[in-house]
């Protein structure tokens, strides 16, 4: 329970400036889903958040420090989301699968958010940064059950992130077939080392908060 | 052997309209791959190669129209490297270690047409339209072999790709062990559902002319 000196609520001007502060990252989210970080300017962002332009210095010292802002809220959200989808899970090879169908699931439903892993890529590295953590500490998991047949472990990561992000962009360019969370969680299986079979018994595993 | 009026040899107008050309896709070519499509413009590929504004478009309609050919030439220019390293390999397995390790290899040694992949990709689905003809027909020749376990060929190709624009991605920016391509390779055969012992020693062949 947080006393009054703790957690003072927020004067009427803060609340007003966290605000605002929301409304630009939602508009540079926006925007650069749209047309990549190279493409957009500051006078759009806050036009798209209706917000003055002398006051975007308020607020951020430049557009890397938005697109900063960008990444990490992509990172925390994707983040939160792979851990309240796996963290009652005790199969390894699970984990890894319904993460990544997490990711796929999220951008199908979220065509902004995927659009922003694919255009943030070349950037901003935003899936080693997003989910990097995430997926190194899985695939170490992996390892020390037995589950994965890993040699490099860098590598890995980066043929899980390039073959993700290819994954992602078919399915908002609508080149998927029925389930593709499901079929890219079985190949992302089988590239760390399980059997055709078992990946795809897997990954058709009914999702746990499903 | 030709006859004067099968191939009368190019007048000189003919051959520097053609050089020309060639000077203007080599220009868009470096362009691109320092800058990605959108940020290049038409004066700027003039002015890198020698070329007065003008003439440009004595040989291109628009920028898509050089972008297109930049785009053809980066798929046949891929396509005949893996044709000259494959056809003398009996095992599909071995076929697709070996076209992915020259993707690998040779955007190592040139990486303007390594930068020229990772960022095509995006704007004009170069990996699909460079080597998915040849994925495809690699891939259906390994599952007629029973070399490989799929299940969704598109969904595959789709990881397949992914997957080696990630590697090469990180082999440009350094972020590599000691032979990336072979370790790629590796990956490639197992997300194809081989063993992973097996997709190793298939990996590590030695190349057909090396």
């Amino acid at each position: 329970m947080s006393t009054p000196t703790d957690e003072q609520p927020l004067g009427r001007r803060e609340r007003r400036k966290l605000e605002t502060r929301a409304k630009l990252v939602a508009a540079a989210r926006s925007l650069i889903a749209g047309q990549g970080v190279d493409a957009v300017r500051i006078n759009e962002i806050t036009d798209e958040a209706d917000v003055g332009f002398g006051s975007f210095y308020n607020h951020f010292e430049s557009k890397e420090a938005i697109v900063a802002a960008v990444v990490e809220a992509v990172a925390s959200e994707l983040g939160d989301a792979i851990d309240a989808a796996t963290s009652d899970l005790d199969d390894a090879a699970e984990v890894m699968a319904v993460a990544h169908r997490t990711i796929i699931d999220r951008a199908a439903a979220e065509p902004t958010l995927g659009w922003l892993l694919v255009r943030l890529e070349l950037s901003h590295d935003v899936v080693s940064t997003a989910l990097g953590p995430y997926a190194l500490r899985d695939l170490q998991r992996g390892i020390a059950a037995g589950r994965f047949h890993v040699d490099d472990q860098a590598a890995t990561l980066i043929a899980l992130g390039g073959a993700l992000l290819g994954a992602v962009r078919a399915v908002l360019l609508g080149r998927v077939g029925d389930d593709p969370a499901i079929t890219h969680a079985a190949l992302a299986l089988q590239l760390l080392g399980l059997p055709a079979g078992e990946a795809q018994e897997v990954a058709r595993r009914p999702l746990p908060r499903g």
